[in-house]
């Protein structure tokens, strides 16, 4: 057995959707005053990276908030272990996407871990790297998530879906189950027990309960 | 009736728990593209504010994120009408917390909903704003939560309280299950519905239902 992995990464681009990151590492940040870990958060540039975009009915409201990179994609950590990609509106805009793209291609290979939440899996599967997986997506958007990857093995009645080293989740909040579900498989039970017991979160353990596949009409896709 | 209120806020101060500040703005980030919302980050300076902080069991790992804040306390905008109050280890540090703190007791007054997540009811009492309120906390911290309002009406077990323009929640993720009740509350129980569904989140509905109390041992105090 070798031994879990210490060093992460968070893929941002412009437009990604808050919950998707902060789920699941506000799981890890609890995790990293018990175990050694250190995070990298990647973006194309070393400026601030903001969950603002164009979609929705309202444009004229100003309601998003900016994280800030400790690297560039150019200048991420050789030693990355696990990566996580978040998913979001941005994710509509190829142009906007196309640096996290090109930069997961190369770094996948290297990977122990491989984590999406909601469109993620559709950046994911736009990189290749999911053909011939099974994988989930957010369901509201589970019809244009599949075409991003059509040599995908998409489950559409899923909280997540791990297939080898790639754990996908179904929209927004379920990369909060997904990120539990991941630590107690790699650093154990109890210490998952511990920080959900502590965040007062009431985890979904089943991974094939997914009642928003019906709720959004692609349970049969 | 006043019309709903499109003025936030959020407190930021060094070692806020991220999941506080991003379960409810995640949600707000939605409602935002529903209806015109406006968000102020707010800080002591404009310098990012990290989670990082001085507590737990590891201190090698470097595992935190940092928000880029769009006022300080003493830029902030005039006519906030929601000022959200995230808690984390960062509120164990007084001299940490006291512009935040000097803020609030400024501010409160002109408000018309305070949110509180975690121990941000901590933050909020030790103002003297909660005195002679009903309130709750994180369980885990409940006992020095209290310690910090001899004075507030401190519930133990629940998910939420409601007393006036206050809402508190407990620990951590109940900040989520808080704005949706508050959302629903404020403009409606379709628009929180959709957003939940959107988010794929199942919300804890009953703001009496709280096994962490029991979990943590404050069930009776």
């Amino acid at each position: 057995m070798s031994s879990p992995p210490k060093n992460f990464g968070v893929v941002l681009f412009p437009g990604f959707q808050s919950l998707d990151v902060f789920g699941p590492l506000d799981v890890l940040n609890i995790l990293s005053t018990e175990t050694n870990l250190n995070l990298s958060i990647l973006a194309a540039t070393l400026d601030p990276v903001s969950t603002k975009h164009k979609q929705g009915k309202i444009s004229n409201s100003n309601f998003h908030e900016s994280i800030v990179p400790t690297h560039t994609f150019d200048s991420a950590p050789k030693d990355l272990e696990v990566l996580l990609i978040p998913g979001g509106f941005g994710t509509r805009d190829e142009a906007n996407l196309r640096p996290a793209i090109e930069f997961i291609k190369t770094v996948y290979p290297s990977l122990k871990y491989c984590l999406t939440v909601c469109t993620g899996s559709a950046v994911l599967a736009k990189t290749g790297v999911l053909d011939g997986r099974q994988a989930t997506s957010n369901k509201k958007a589970f019809v244009w998530a599949k075409e991003q990857g059509p040599n995908v093995k998409w489950v559409s009645k899923a909280r997540w879906v791990v297939d080898g080293n790639i754990w996908t989740s179904s929209g927004i909040s379920a990369g909060i189950d997904l990120i539990y579900a991941w630590v107690e498989q790699v650093y154990g039970e109890e210490i998952a027990g511990f920080i959900a017991d502590s965040s007062e979160y009431e985890r979904n353990r089943d991974s094939g309960r997914d009642r928003f596949a019906e709720r959004w009409g692609v349970a049969e896709l």
